[in-house]
């Protein structure tokens, strides 16, 4: 690496990537170990970092799709990140499909990352159901598998290194597709020189919400059960209902012991999130120790809803608001194209296209 | 399929599409096998048809290139394109990369294309000199495979479905990609539609040009010895002494005979395909029946210098003329677009991106 190069690295502000999928409206699990932190760090955050959000349907096309349900989906996630706080004046908020640079340098990283690195990722083997020690050449494993899900981190990777994010706040079960991004960095820098940024990681305290019927599984989207889940546009009643109904157990009163009493463990690591006291849930567990179940979800409900006030109605409001939705939309990928052609233009030129 | 989606198929005019890899000044082997043919499709085809070809920059990059030696190699196919006869008025000449619709319908088409059908395939076998029993899980395979390399065939679906193209002049050795294109908009069709075109085969009269040193072997541009193939672009001093210098064999007389006497039936091919009077190779083996080989090969020179006449010099004034082929490219870009844009308007509306 040439002295300049490393000095142009270092002068360059810090860039913020994350993506979410458009599952429609988020819900606790999401809010809590993602998206929360991403309106924080309009805050955190240096006004000279750029933060690079995008809604990925790209990905959401790598298993089978309604295309009018997706459409949708898409319209709720952009509704919802705009209600809990994400200020599009300060963030790039956008389509990945709007941007057709994440393709385009999908297929250059492409030329240089392994097949068989690829092979030994976990996710489209538990995205398909297969067993970790699978592998490609397994008759039906070969039909059943489409390139697009295969080579979903190279896209990915592509989605950060397309705005050469220097940081990229991820969760536990992303950690392996970071390793990849930087390993399609050391392929391209070592082909064509030192241009693509490795990304870096930001870890938050990681806080996994568990689903409120089965806790002792994340709180997920897939779950049929929607008292599973609480969505963030949940009104104060289903929220109460919910939480009400949540699955707990019948040992008197109320510990914190994710291993032996993971629906109370639940319950108090929600409470602690939105608790106005900033208490722990050991903490809480403490104040709660001698109350019925019924108490303790009182309170817990109580701080969920004022924790989650004012996103339900900005999100009805921005629903009915299409034309608004329209123009945040363009916008975000007229910012994010720019963006990304910066980049592209350094990127081309080093291939020599 | 609705009668209506039918005949919309059958309304639209023809698109032909074919693209070059940009490895330079093409050989003789290039451009009888298909460049003429290019030419030819100016003249046969309707007006109304769409001509439309690509120097396929984004598919040489899936082995190793020189930037520099690419960004050269690139500029000199599309001056040679032109020195050939190939009007940009009429046609739309571009560089692959200049279009990110087709990197973009590439990801989209990888969502339904199998990894099994891939692993099949041949190409990326023999580009990396491995038995076509090669499977993907053997050890070194993996690493040494690129998953460009291997996904190359999407991206060649993508390039002639991004402008729905209905014909494609093949070569034999493209047919298996064409096979698979088909495939893409059979999964494609299935999942959302009848939207994309299957395209269809123009064949040509095979004319496969040997290596003048090697006459058993294509005439190809990664033959070690420059004498072995002609450019299009070389002097009629150069024409004379490479054909001069052609490996034949020591039987008496000349004969038409491509297995026993490939050398002498490789020159009558030439011949023929540059002969005025379009006489057949075994027709020009009966009027040199009895000729010296250096008879015959004063005569192949003669027809193919005619035949070349003004490729060179017209390719050195193109050459020379760096802004008009700016301008030529910048055209050809901007009418790409358009085509394809078309596309990927219906393609993403039909997957609800």
């Amino acid at each position: 690496m040439s002295p300049l190069a490393g000095a142009k690295h270092i002068l360059r502000p810090r860039v913020v990537f994350s993506g979410i999928q458009p599952t429609g409206v988020p819900h606790l699990g999401n809010y809590v170990g993602a998206l929360r932190q991403w309106v924080n760090l309009q805050h955190e955050e240096k006004p000279s970092t750029k933060l690079i959000y995008s809604i990925v349907d790209l990905h959401a096309i790598t298993v089978p799709q309604k295309p009018e349900v997706l459409k949708q989906r898409k319209r709720e996630v952009l509704a919802a990140l705009l209600a809990i706080g994400l200020d599009p004046e300060r963030c790039t908020i956008f389509y990945q499909s709007s941007v057709p640079a994440h393709s385009e340098l999908m297929w250059i990283l492409a030329c240089t990352a392994s097949v068989g690195y690829l092979s030994r990722m976990t996710q489209w083997k538990s995205k398909l159901s297969l067993d970790s020690s699978s592998t490609l050449d397994e008759g039906p494993v070969g039909s059943r598998l489409k390139l697009g899900l295969f080579s979903y981190p190279v896209l990915q990777a592509a989605d950060i290194l397309a705005h050469r994010a220097t940081h990229v706040p991820v969760g536990h079960d992303q950690q392996q597709h970071l390793e990849f991004a930087r390993e399609c960095v050391t392929n391209f820098n070592h082909a064509y020189g030192n241009h693509l940024v490795p990304p870096s990681t930001i870890t938050s305290p990681a806080q996994r919400i568990m689903s409120l019927t089965d806790p002792t599984s994340k709180m997920s989207k897939s779950h049929k059960a929607q008292r599973s889940r609480i969505l963030i546009t949940d009104t104060p009643e289903e929220i109460r209902s919910k939480i009400g109904s949540a699955l707990t157990d019948s040992t008197p009163g109320v510990s914190y012991d994710p291993a032996t009493r993971p629906g109370f463990s639940n319950l108090l690591e929600i409470y602690s999130v939105f608790d106005a006291e900033k208490r722990s849930p050991v903490q809480l567990a403490q104040v709660y120790a001698n109350s019925s179940p019924k108490v303790l979800k009182e309170a817990v409900s109580d701080a969920l809803i004022a924790g989650l006030h004012g996103i339900r109605d900005r999100y009805l409001d921005l629903s009915a608001n299409e034309s608004f939705l329209e123009m945040i939309e363009k916008e975000g990928a007229r910012k994010a194209q720019e963006s990304a052609q910066e980049t592209m233009e350094i990127v081309k030129s080093a291939v020599g296209l």
